[in-house]
């Protein structure tokens, strides 16, 4: 193959990508269900931008080049930063702004089994509430999309920047240590606990400290909740972080969350920008994995020159759906979209044959008629090799009465119907 | 504005992306119905692809840059050749092989009213079939798309490369010149005839010749196909071009497009390598001009690696389409998706009213509820400047009688309701 793409980017030919947007319409009708609107931004944003969001381990992700004026542009690497500058532009906005994006974002990573370079992510943010139901709103219409694709067995797992912050704080190492822990934390489902332990350890932590945060991490529920009162409650943010996993756990059950919601204080999330609540979501009882995650970043939009402005957001990762639900609706979908195709019998009513396809068309029912000058018995079978589901055969004596022959491809039965009959019969199935 | 946007980008808030969705949706429904199939490729691809089709212009215009493996990537300027790319690389494609795309692509060009660097296109394409009907297919999809869209009084200009061929060899003048030739004349519609004639003049063509070239481009139909006979029959090329000219000429009317089809021999299109018919879809009576443009493309798979294969296409121009249709469209919509506000008389039942707002989605009524901890006035204010049609208001009382107040926001009516009720009453506006 001398013309390939570029590693780690795809192709989708029809049959694929009528999946993808399977799932991409699904998430955004109920996404627009929810009250949330669609905003879109640049694919290309100035490198200022890009970076101003800081963490060095993006940064060497990011796709930069210099345009032909030698400014320094990038391809963006999620859809939250180019919210975060919409935002700081726009004071005006009506808040609670709500708004989702479902678009390609670029990452340059090492390519593997469903890691791409180019992929698409769906994103839904809430912006300007500082409360916890915004954070809510997010995971429960997230999870809303996820069973209308037909998910089941979640687990939403939830944490909170602030108790962490709490922790750190208690212990003596706010600062500059404190993404270090959190980053070495975020690595405890892939690495495990004792890996983690010497991480922290190889940062400076001494043993006991080392023991307190991964015995915290330990917990869940209850006994994490009273671990953190009696071991970090000297931070006033252990108490403002338990307080909002309180209300959050509330309003699981109101927002439809009730049964598969969980406070896990392991959840840590990587990115550096999160102030609040962090959440994933699994699906398929711990089989399918994580499915979409995110958290608060009430800080963001100042960096970004804008004025303080709370906002929180999650993003569902739509590789992983694909992935997922590949065969289940491919096998679903019909095969085509065309219900009927319109054959002729020869040359000579070619273009009889298009009228009728055009004429099935204006009344609503997805017809092609053929273009490649073939016999009769080639036209049938391209019909069936695209699964249309319906034929009808124009010849000059149909032309004369008005009515067409309407072939049912599988069961192979024929009737004798005008126009307005075939299309009424088209829909009727 | 410190953290600002690259030069010919822009953002799209929900007021203005909702009617980008209903263009590019209506478009693809019509192109659905049509027997058209979605397929995908990526923004990045390889230099020596985005190279390959040649044109030195067009190169000037690519965004250009190493990865960090310093191999050259760019990105795509327009969706056609990465169809030849997949094209060419994928020999078993059923054929008529119809598909549409809709996505964006770059170009460096100095932005200016209605121009921008980074746009959306709408390509519609059918490779496998040699025949006009092919490119009737495409053109007359593309106007039914554009009916659908609201738009009338169109003009469909239709020419042909064999024709423009037949002409240059006839005149004496195929091989390296014929590029400079066509470009010139495409310039006629910008230009005007005497700067054209100046400009083949300057390219050192004999002024016999150049008069003979701009009487043709100033006929239309018969006279222009009776000229082209006696002037430029000596080359099999013409007769060809005529012949199938003639052939898009019956396809008119089955295909939807009595009335509007015209030949047009000053129809001339910049790219170097069209081989056939050439279009151009103008619309509006000719206020709103070009709204859609393509042709026949039978050698540029080959380009890429691939067998010969037959292909032409057409490409609608979103960004004119949005520019032109964004008050209408805008004026159409409703103001919002969301239908119901599901407002709270105090916190003590904010809860109740997230759940009641769940229950309405369920049964199919776009609903939000307050996230903000607002008071009732406020909620309602923002209920209403948001454009939502209808409100319910949740209190004790209407907790214990399952009864709702829904307010119709404009009327100032209100009626007692239950939820079924209300979802009854909200499907039937």
């Amino acid at each position: 193959m001398k013309f390939g793409r570029p590693r780690g980017t795809r192709d989708f030919l029809p049959s694929e990508m009528r999946v993808r947007r399977f799932i991409m319409e699904r998430a955004r009708r109920v996404f627009e269900d929810h009250g949330f609107e669609e905003m879109d931004t640049p694919v290309l944003e100035l490198w200022d931008v890009l970076s101003a969001k800081g963490g060095d381990e993006v940064e060497r992700q990011i796709y930069k080049f210099q345009d032909k004026a030698e400014r320094w542009l990038g391809l963006r690497f999620d859809l939250t930063v180019p919210l975060a500058r919409v935002v700081a532009n726009t004071p005006d906005l009506t808040k609670p702004f709500k708004r989702y994006n479902i678009s390609k974002v670029w990452r340059y990573e090492e390519p593997q089994s469903g890691r791409f370079r180019e992929f698409v992510q769906a994103d839904l943010d809430v912006v300007g509430s500082p409360k916890v139901e915004a954070d809510m709103e997010c995971v429960s219409t997230a999870v809303a999309a996820l069973r209308a694709l037909g998910l089941e067995g979640f687990e939403v797992r939830m944490n909170n920047r602030k108790l962490l912050e709490g922790m750190v704080e208690s212990l003596g190492l706010r600062g500059e240590r404190e993404g270090g822990i959190f980053r070495a934390l975020d690595k405890l489902d892939k690495i495990g606990e004792e890996a983690v332990g010497e991480e922290l350890s190889r940062q400076g932590l001494e043993a006991s400290k080392v023991e307190k945060i991964l015995g915290f991490t330990r917990l869940k529920g209850e006994d994490a909740m009273e671990y953190a009162s009696s071991e970090f409650g000297s931070s006033s943010l252990t108490g403002e972080g338990m307080a909002e996993l309180r209300r959050l756990q509330e309003l699981a059950d109101p927002y439809g969350l009730g049964g598969v919601f969980c406070v896990d204080f392991s959840l840590v999330r990587g990115l550096d920008y999160y102030t609040g609540p962090v959440f994933e979501i699994r699906a398929g009882k711990g089989e399918i994995g994580s499915v979409a995650g995110g958290g608060r970043y009430d800080r963001l939009v100042e960096r970004f020159g804008g004025a303080p402005t709370p906002a929180t957001g999650i993003s569902l990762g739509v590789e992983r759906l694909y992935e997922t639900l590949f065969g289940r609706i491919s096998a679903e979908l019909k095969p085509s979209n065309c219900l009927v195709y319109v054959a002729n019998v020869n040359e000579s009513v070619a273009k009889e044959a298009v009228r009728v396809s055009r004429e099935l068309i204006a009344k609503g029912i997805p017809a092609e008629a053929d273009i490649m000058g073939r016999k009769l018995g080639r036209q049938l079978e391209y019909a069936d090799s695209r699964g249309i589901p319906f034929a009808i055969i124009v010849g000059p004596e149909e032309i004369r009465s008005g009515k067409f022959k309407l072939k049912d491809m599988r069961k192979k039965e024929e009737s004798l119907l005008g126009i307005d009959e075939i299309a009424a019969a088209v829909k009727s199935r």
